[in-house]
């Protein structure tokens, strides 16, 4: 049936279409089944969604979409779209394969990936693959098929252009779980101002406060077209985006959005995520930062056992590559929340400001690494390099041209208007930074999605405070948010001085 | 925050509630998020509900509400709401320990059970719940952990009237997973006529084609207040009614939506599904259906395991309980469907009619039993008194009356309009009837929403039939779903001769 496209101006969250009821039950609908919309603007494009129903809101041959689903079908006023009936995704009884302990084959999992891409399943559905992935683990061979699929159905970027063939593509991935570990914007802007290339492409926030394209967004573009992006980096050298506009990977980007809800990340996944983003942009050099530690995402054991994966996907896909592990005892900078880390980040590259050492010297490791690599600077002199990038401005103005490059600038950071200061009980060592329950209070605190949220952690692990002194402070936009913050901080007590 | 109600005239299938950005914004919720709404009508009523955005469908000051939202809270018009920020459930962690492998304490299924309840976890954090019951399995003792949660946050039915209080209150279920197996109407006809009170709740299909509560509302009504149900009961000794509406088990309701989309029904699960339900309606003599075969929901083996368990859990709870296990190797009755299966009960409790043999058979032996376990038959005569009051014809009058009562007439069922003959393409035995696949198919046809949709198969398994003959017809209530129908049934052959 044929229906013209109402736009609603309603953001539910995910592709959502809402019929007349009399329409829905002529082609055999129900509120909550799915239906699939084809249309036919540049070239045929169906996806599938959800149902609402309604008496009053739309008319007979009208549909109305959720802003979700109007975004990704491109869709205009009045624009004519085909509906039908969508059948029974196959895919779910290969979830409950896997679920059972059955390994997928490439086929399968092409099923299972392509149908999350076109919205076949349900939230629920992809949250059973996930529960599946997550209880049963996934072989080697499963999670390359994962990666490969993830990358079939999704865009690459392709540097054909002969003025960047020439140049190395390198890339650094972190596996988070450690608020404030903003390294990124850093090793781009050392790495770019050395006459690399570094298209990085970043996802948000799962389970912290922010992820890179959160932080940057705050203050430039972060969803760009393929071609834009190839410009912006022609120009630059560099890019510091959010991947899931490029559709690079967009599996990926919809299972990130159930692991966000149900605060599980399974090793595959996690794996197949950051590779497919690697291997979409066409990087050749590739390091890994491996954050480990009691209140890390992995323990030493688990960094271990992710290194030898990552070294195994990077060999079977020719890649050259590099995991770096770090003890982390707490958080890195002074700063958590998506606008309030760009204040270290600008202490950092800034020559004339001082910024947080342990933020600084994680960085330079790693872009040191890259540089070595890549044979700009001879082995144990990277960082060395990469400091002397930093410290002569070279990577600061590096930093600007590609933020105004993506339409931004840098602006002063104002921290959201609701503050709490949480003062020291006593004087004392500081012996643990929880950093699991300083990502959840930020995130109560209203991060990622109030970019002006956050915390300031003026201290580390070890270091000693007096009673009365300031050792923790919360942002908030709304009243609402700062005072759930403060109830989960008395509480749970993530900073402990003994 | 206080805002008024507006009804948005919207069904999105579970409780949505739209704020304009400005609103939301203020009390620091985003587009996704959990907010907590609570109205003071009564007594004080607070309810979780996920969040949509708009600028224009609510002004500020306003709250549109889904009509699942408006239904759990009764909401009016203009009506004034108390809106904050959900805090996040802690019983997500809990699921999580269930996940891996963990026992849970009463206290924490409590909790569990709790925001099931209340709508403070999302449909795909039940859908982990669900996963992690279906991977790790409960214990006896979690199942009875669960069966109390369930019972502790839902309503009770007390028929503490004298006139009822001496008689006995009986009670039957059946696992499901056999097409056509109607057992119920004519089993609680029979015990009614005989003097028992059988008050009766059914939840609607989950993977089915039909539940009993679909099939009774397609001529009566089946949803009631706990007032009106006493009513019911009092005057016709029996009631054939949707559990759901009563809030007995609202958390079985909501499990069981998550398990639909699943189509995944963990034996825990299930065993408090059923238990649940007949503790709740107060039953003291209770007979379990468990069908068993191929393409049953169990094998013998499983059949058997579960007997034991529904035998320990009767004994727990003190009812006197008996399991029936039947061999099921294909569809009972002639036909499938919320609509069409009444054409078989119609026919065999009519006196002066001829039903299928299979289901009347069933239905005498179960409903037999009960009257053995309440003394009204001595032992080996209750399927003879069963079939003496059937064929007699107070089986009919009891349904009747108990269906007009319920405000509903017999009607002439009139299948679907659109419709598909399947013709024989060769003579022999039919020697499968898939049942899991002919569930299917009537869902694809459009059971059991389209009331009047399903299946009529007037041949049993090891029945003969001649090329050319009529072996099963479809039905439908739109072209698009029989379309999909046909195109399954090529695809599956659910019906196999030799």
């Amino acid at each position: 049936m044929e229906l013209k496209t109402k736009i609603l101006n309603w953001d539910a969250g995910f592709p959502v279409a809402m019929l007349n009821k009399k329409t829905a039950s002529s082609i055999g609908v129900n509120t909550g089944d799915r239906i699939t919309l084809k249309t036919y603007s540049s070239h045929p494009h169906e996806v599938s969604t959800i149902t609402n129903t309604t008496t009053k809101l739309v008319r007979t041959g009208e549909v109305a979409v959720s802003s979700e689903l109007r975004e990704q079908l491109g869709l205009k006023r009045g624009q004519k779209v085909e509906i039908k009936l969508s059948p029974i995704p196959k895919s779910l009884n290969l979830i409950k394969k896997k679920l059972n302990k059955n390994r997928l084959s490439q086929k399968e999992i092409d099923e299972i990936i392509s149908d999350v891409v076109n919205n076949s399943l349900y939230e629920s559905e992809i949250a059973l693959f996930i529960s599946a992935m997550y209880k049963q683990g996934m072989t080697m061979k499963e999670t390359i098929y994962l990666i490969k699929s993830i990358l079939k159905y999704g865009n690459k970027l392709d540097l054909k252009d002969k003025s960047m063939r020439s140049k190395l593509i390198v890339d650094k991935h972190g596996i988070g779980g450690i608020p404030g570990n903003r390294t990124t914007p850093i090793i781009v802007s050392i790495c770019a101002a050395a006459g690399l290339i570094m298209p990085k492409s970043s996802s948000r926030a799962i389970t912290s406060a922010a992820g890179t394209a959160d932080v940057i967004e705050t203050f430039a573009h972060v969803e760009f077209s393929m071609q834009d992006l190839k410009k912006i980096i022609k120009k630059t050298g560099a890019c510091m985006v959010w991947g899931g506009a490029l559709e690079m990977v967009p599996a990926d980007s919809k299972i990130i959005r159930v692991e966000k809800m149900l605060k599980i990340d399974p090793e595959a996944q996690l794996l197949a995520s950051i590779m497919s983003k690697k291997l979409a942009v066409g990087s050749k050099y590739i390091v890994i930062d491996i954050p480990y530690g009691k209140t890390a995402k992995v323990n030493k054991e688990g960094a271990l056992r992710l290194k030898t994966k990552f070294e195994y996907l990077g060999k079977y896909f020719r890649r050259k590559l590099k995991v770096i592990l770090t003890k982390a005892d707490g958080p890195r900078g002074d700063y958590v929340g998506p606008a309030l880390e760009l204040i270290d980040i600008l202490n950092i590259l800034d020559p004339n400001k001082e910024g947080p050492k342990d933020l600084e010297e994680k960085s330079l490791l790693l872009a040191g690494q890259l540089l070595e690599m890549t044979k700009k600077a001879k082995k144990g002199e990277g960082i060395n390099l990469a400091r002397e990038i930093l410290e002569s401005g070279e990577a600061f103005k590096k930093f600007k041209q590609i933020i105004e490059t993506q339409g931004g600038r840098i602006i002063k950071i104002k921290p959201g208007k609701f503050k709490k200061n949480i003062l020291a009980k006593k004087s004392g060592r500081i012996y643990e930074i929880d950093n699991k329950k300083i990502s959840l209070l930020a995130r109560i605190a209203g991060c990622p999605t109030d970019k002006f949220a956050g915390l300031h952690i003026p201290f580390n692990t070890k270091d000693l405070v007096k009673k009365g002194e300031k050792i923790l402070t919360i942002y908030a936009e709304s009243k609402s948010r700062l005072n759930e913050a403060v109830k989960f901080y008395k509480k749970e007590k993530p900073l402990k001085i003994k």
